[in-house]
């Protein structure tokens, strides 16, 4: 059963937070592709805002995410030291270094309530694995579940819990790795080997993730024998894409191959534009607490960075083609990334004649 | 100018010092795809015979890879502190520390000159770029060159030399990196991001290498717009095959996602499924001489290692799609890879109708 064929362009738009709004996802799903609205920082009762404002301007399917944290309580140590070593960066933006906060993240599952209550047409999942209660509640209401994989032994993980479907999430990808069961740093396959060896292991639709960037990528994706693709760094220059000026003008003026993965900026590895940060804390990075606590460590840093406009602090996250990215209309790069995959599959057949 | 397209088949077989003999290089030409032999490890004499030995068995065109090693001259010290290290690992596969030899790899310029009088159809280099005036000798023998990119820049490098075609060696790829403008463990960059973004920076084509294993990922990689496809892992279980039974084996019986990148074997960066000797030396392995001095130091290690029959301590090359290697005819293979990238071809027309 493989529900993107009844999508009118199998191309999923990542759910990038911090650069999609309800805007992008509109456009995308307007479209015939699938927008995604990443949910990580939302409350519950934002969450079904903005499930009610997508709804109430198209009814094309979409999709929201969510990043799975469990509870965490790192000890006082463990933060004193983590802010302690963040002290310079915050003294060198010219920002206080925060207080400490009663919670490192939302709680997760009143979000996942909050997302099986809105009912999208697919929520994914990434960082973890959900337990079947929770997957139950999903389905229950309807939802169908994408989990993502950086390795086989996830795709057959999320398979196995009852997913729908499973994104693999090549190395190339931008931002945040999900790896859950293998190390962040040692599930490092390429898009290739692994939407392969995934669609060799699972009997669910394989979504393709990473290093995709045009018409001829998902004419690739597809050739390869994924059901869809999710691109997320493709979008972040687009009309409708919320990402501060600073992340936009790297991502449009960086050499090639200027990309990195780093633990530093939110404790889970991610990839992004190398900056100062990441190169400075590269040899402590293994040391600074999980993702979520990191991550809420240095979000005023982030902020700061942002309003300095210093993309020498700031996360860039982007994906290894990132030079590809173009401007324009995001629901219309959809359109004219569909018509080029079908140019290139005619091409392709005459290629192989 | 594409001469790939002059192929019945663009599919290059990957020069794989080990496993790669001429029967296989006449096997993959006689087909139709383009065979090649990797000449690293053979004398100017033993090149000439080779390429005798092929012309004499096909009209097909082949190529001829070398890699591309500077004179070097490690100090003793340095080779002290490399044998020492490696001690304990020749006690355990009970064979000597050999004595040092006079050379740690053969002349390349000597090895040039036999692969120019030998005038292959195509050249292949990696671990450097060629100088003008090498480029002008196998030019003026009419030989097509390619070299190996692991990176835009180094594409930019082979075009601006001269190249006709460059060859982007995705992370993914199995053997040795052959980075050389930029760190080997820095130009870690997927074949669909390297692909694309070579082909948005260089006007000569771009043949994809890395985590390709069948037709259809044949099909993804000209849908994305390389001009071939260079396979290695692919053809390693293929009855022409000639590495050794324990490499075979790991091939064919390892769990998925097995493979790391690791210095320690030949002081370059290669992928290989993980064994003893890559875990164990990892902590050291940016200490080891660089390639070829580390190569010949573990030489003895490896033969003693493949006589005992002992995968701990071998070389077990192999790209991350390693799990998709199949038995059969090098030949049949290529012919059978082909087939299916038409009909993937075909339904990829009627998916994006």
């Amino acid at each position: 059963m493989n529900l993107f064929e009844d999508l009118a362009i199998p191309i999923i738009q990542a759910p990038m937070v911090g650069a999609v709004e309800c805007d992008m996802v509109v456009a995308v799903s307007k479209a015939g592709g699938l927008g995604t609205l990443g949910c990580a920082a939302m409350s519950p009762d934002e969450i079904a805002a903005a499930a009610r404002d997508i709804g109430s301007k198209t009814f094309a399917p979409f999709g929201l995410n969510l990043l799975i944290t469990r509870p965490t309580k790192p000890s006082a140590q463990t933060l004193d030291a983590a802010l302690e070593c963040l002290r310079p960066w915050y003294e060198r933006v010219g920002a206080p270094v925060p207080e400490l906060p009663k919670r490192f993240a939302h709680d997760f599952s009143a979000q996942l309530a909050a997302v099986a209550k809105a009912r999208p047409a697919i929520a994914s999942f990434a960082f973890d694995i959900l337990t079947r209660e929770e997957m139950a509640l999903l389905k229950g209401n309807g939802i169908k579940v994408m989990g993502t994989a950086n390795s086989v032994a996830e795709a057959l993980a999320w398979r196995d819990v009852g997913a729908d479907f499973v994104c693999a999430q090549g190395f190339e990808a931008g931002g945040h790795r999900g790896a859950f069961l293998t190390a962040q740093d040692e599930a490092l396959v390429g898009t290739l080997p692994l939407v392969a060896t995934c669609l060799a292991a699972v009997d669910i639709p394989v979504i393709a993730a990473g290093g995709i960037m045009d018409g001829r990528g998902v004419a690739a994706a597809l050739a390869l024998g994924a059901a869809a693709t999710q691109m997320g760094t493709a979008f972040l220059l687009a009309d409708q894409s919320t990402a501060n000026p600073v992340w936009k003008k790297a991502l449009a003026e960086s050499p090639p191959d200027a990309t990195r993965l780093t633990r530093a900026i939110s404790g889970r590895y991610a990839r992004g534009i190398e900056n100062d940060f990441m190169r400075d804390l590269r040899s402590v990075e293994k040391d600074v607490p999980a993702y979520p606590v990191q991550n809420r460590l240095t979000l005023a840093l982030r902020a700061a960075a942002t309003a300095n406009g210093d993309p020498s602090v700031l996360s860039l996250w982007a994906g290894q083609a990132y030079p590809l990215a173009r401007t324009g209309d995001a629901g219309e790069m959809v359109k004219a990334w569909w018509q080029e995959a079908r140019e290139t599959a005619k091409s392709l057949v005459a290629r192989t004649r």
